[in-house]
C-alpha cells in the first residue's frame, strides 16, 4: 500500500480545504451543519479546516440577525471573506506590463500597465510590476496568490520563469502560478468576454507571430508535453513547397498570417498602411489577406475537427481584416456535421486580457482543484 | 441558496460512494478507520455509503490472518467484491459484433465475435450480441453497466444509440453507456494497449474511412459538439484543388490516406494487391503511399500542435506502409520544441479492442467520476 508516503496527509488535507472553499463559493452562507452534510466530513475534520481557514482570513463566521427563528442563540453561518482572498495578475508582454487586482469575489479593483524597453531586465521588470500593484493601493491582507502571463512557450518560457516566480513568491509568501500570456486571454476571454457562458474556447491571436489557447470543460488545455495551443504552427501549406517558419518547422500558418508575413507579401512598410490599402481597395494587398484568412480558416477547420469546441475566439489586429475570408473557409474545408455552424467571434476585452487571464489563472486553476499538476513544473520539464 | 433543490443530496452520497470504491480500487484493502482518514468522511457516513456497496455486492469485508499483531479481535479489512462488479463491453462494427466481459479487477473474462451482414437490423445485432455474451457464461450477478460501442459519429451514430441504450439498459437493469468505437479503441489502446503508462494520447485508424479518438488526462475527449477526435476530416490539401471529400468538406486526410483513395490513385483493385505492389517495389504505388503518409503527418502535426499530445498511436491496414513517412512528415512540420521527437507507435491491440474499450468507458467514465455529462446525452444532441 503506498498510503504511508510523505505529504499524503497534507494533500488530503488542502483536498478538505479546497472542498470546503468551493461549497462555500457555490452556496454563499452555510451554517457548520450543512457544511458537514455537503462535505461528507466529520464534525472534528471540518473544526480543524475551518479553523485553519479563519485563521488566514478566507472564511468569517457570522449571526444573521434576519430570519431568526425561536429561543436559544442564532445559528452561525460561514461565508467566504469578501475582504480577504485577493489575486493579483500580471502579464509581462515584450514592451509592457499590465497588473491587475481582484477582490475575492473576482471583482477586478483595479488595473495599470507601465511600459519597458525589450531589453529590460527580469529584475527590473518584477520591480516595476511589483510598483503598479502598490500604486493600486489595493487591500492584499489576505492575497490568495499570484498569476503571471509571460510570452514564449516550453523551453524558452522556463528561462525566465523560475526567477519570476521565486521572487514575486518571496515577496508575498503565496502561491505564485504561471503560464503563457496567450493562454492566459484564452481564459480570461472565456470567463469575461467574447466566450462567455462557453467551457471550451479555442483563441487564436494573431499579430506580430500568431500564438493560441485552448478551454476545454473550462481548464486550460496545457498537453501531456506543455506546448498546447501553438496554433500558429498548425501546417496549412498552400502547395507543395511549404514556406520555411521562424520555428524550424515548415508551411506554419504563421508564415501567412502573421504580421511580418503579409507585409512581406504585400510589399508594405507597416500594418496602418496595409489596412490603409485594403480600406482604399488595393486588390493585391487584399489577395494576400484573403490568403492568410483562408490560411487561418483551414488551420481552425483541423482544430475543429479534433476538438470540436463550443466557440472560437480571434483576436490581435489582424484579426478584422481576415475573419469573414477565414469563416468561409472553415466551413468550406468542413460538412455541417463537424463545424456545426460555428462562426469566428472577435475577441472583446482589450489590452489588459493577460493580466484578467493570471487573475484567473489563482482563481480557476488552483492545482488542487483542477487536478492537474503545478503548471509552473509543466513548463517545458 | 440552491441547496434544496431536488437530487443534490443523492449526487452527494453518490459522490461518497464513487470515492469510497475509487480509494479502495488504488489501494486494495483498507481498515474502516483508514479508509476514514482517507475519504475525510465521518464515521456515521461512511457507515451508510459502505454498507450500501456490500448490500449491492461491491464491497467485501474479511479479516486477514496474516499480519495480525497482539490479542483482540483482527482489524476487519474492506476490499472490492472481486467476484463482483462485472463489465460488459460491446462494438458493433458495419459486419461484426465483439463482445467481452470483464470482472470487478478489470481483468477480461471472455471475449468473443459474430459476423452478420451490413444489412442485418439493430434488432437482430442486438439479439446476436446478447447471445454471445450467454455464451460465455460469466457470472453477471453484481453487473456494474454495459458499454457500447457503434460507428459513426454525431447524427449518424444518434439515430440507433437510443434503440441500443435502451435496449440493453431494459435487458440488465443497469447504465448504458455508448460511444464511437474508434473513440473506445484509443482508450482501450491507452490502458492496455501501445499507450500503456500514458495518460494523453492521440489516436487514428486508417481503414476504409479514417478515424480517431483523444485521451487527455486518462479521459476521453468529445468536445462540446460532441465531434472531437475526427482527425480523418482535418484538411491537408496538397495544392489549391481541395479534393472533394464524401464527408462534404475539401481536403480532408481522408481522401489522401483511406484505402479508397489509396486503391483510386494506384489504379489497384484491393488493399492486398497495393501492399503486395510496394513489397514488390512499385514506384507509383509507394508514391501514392507517400503522399498519403505525407499528409498524415501534417494531419499530426496540427494536432500535436493543438494538444501537445504524450504519445501517437497509429492503427489499421494502411499503418504499416505509411508510418515512416508520415513520421519524417511530422518532424519536418514542426520544430522539436513542439513535436518533442514524439514517434509514431502501431495499435497493439486486435480487433477486440473496440469491445475493451467499451469496457473501459464503464470502468474509467462513470459520469460522476469523470465530470462529464452522460455520453449517450452528448451524442450530437
Amino acid at each position: 500500500m503506498a498510503v504511508s508516503e510523505p505529504g499524503v496527509l497534507e494533500l488530503v488535507r488542502r483536498g478538505h480545504e479546497e472542498r470546503v472553499l468551493r461549497l462555500l463559493g457555490e452556496h454563499g452562507a452555510l451554517s457548520r451543519k450543512r457544511l458537514e452534510t455537503l462535505s461528507g466530513l466529520s464534525r472534528s475534520t471540518l473544526s480543524d479546516i475551518v479553523g485553519a481557514l479563519q485563521a488566514r482570513g478566507a472564511v468569517v463566521a457570522s449571526t444573521p440577525e434576519a430570519g431568526r427563528r425561536g429561543p436559544g442563540r442564532p445559528a452561525e453561518v460561514l461565508t467566504l471573506n469578501p475582504k480577504a482572498g485577493q489575486t493579483v495578475g500580471m502579464d509581462f508582454g515584450h514592451q509592457r506590463v499590465h497588473v491587475a487586482v481582484a477582490n475575492a469575489a473576482q471583482e477586478v479593483v483595479g488595473t495599470a500597465t507601465r511600459g519597458y524597453a525589450r531589453t529590460t531586465s527580469w529584475a527590473r521588470r518584477l520591480e516595476l510590476a511589483c510598483a503598479l500593484v502598490d500604486s493600486l493601493r489595493a487591500d492584499l491582507g489576505a492575497l490568495q496568490g499570484v498569476g503571471v502571463g509571460v510570452t514564449g512557450a516550453g523551453d524558452a518560457r522556463k528561462q525566465h520563469a523560475e526567477a519570476v516566480v521565486e521572487h514575486l513568491a518571496e515577496r508575498w509568501n503565496v502561491p505564485v502560478l504561471i503560464d503563457n500570456n496567450t493562454r492566459l486571454a484564452a481564459l480570461a476571454e472565456m470567463l469575461r468576454g467574447a466566450g462567455s457562458g462557453c467551457s471550451d474556447v479555442v483563441y487564436i491571436r494573431l499579430s506580430h507571430g500568431i500564438g493560441g489557447g485552448i478551454v476545454v470543460g473550462g481548464r486550460l488545455l496545457r498537453g501531456a508535453l506543455g506546448t498546447a495551443g501553438e496554433i500558429g504552427h498548425i501546417p496549412v501549406p498552400d502547395g507543395p513547397d511549404a514556406r520555411p517558419c521562424s520555428c524550424g518547422g515548415r508551411g506554419c500558418l504563421e508564415t501567412y498570417a502573421a504580421i511580418p508575413a503579409l507585409l512581406r507579401d504585400g510589399g508594405l512598410p507597416d500594418l496602418p498602411a496595409a489596412l490603409a490599402a485594403l480600406e482604399g481597395g488595393d486588390p493585391a494587398v487584399r489577395a494576400v489577406f484573403d490568403r492568410a484568412g483562408r490560411a487561418l480558416g483551414m488551420a481552425l477547420a483541423g482544430v475543429c475537427a479534433t476538438l470540436s469546441p463550443e466557440r472560437i475566439i480571434v483576436a490581435g489586429e489582424v484579426a478584422p481584416a481576415v475573419l469573414e475570408t477565414a469563416e468561409a473557409a472553415l466551413h468550406r474545408h468542413l460538412p455541417p456535421a463537424l463545424h456545426h455552424g460555428l462562426r469566428l467571434h472577435p475577441a472583446s476585452l482589450g489590452d489588459e486580457v493577460g493580466a484578467l487571464g493570471a487573475l484567473a489563472l489563482v482563481a480557476h486553476e488552483s492545482p488542487l482543484l483542477s487536478g492537474y499538476p503545478d503548471p509552473s513544473r509543466k513548463d517545458g520539464s
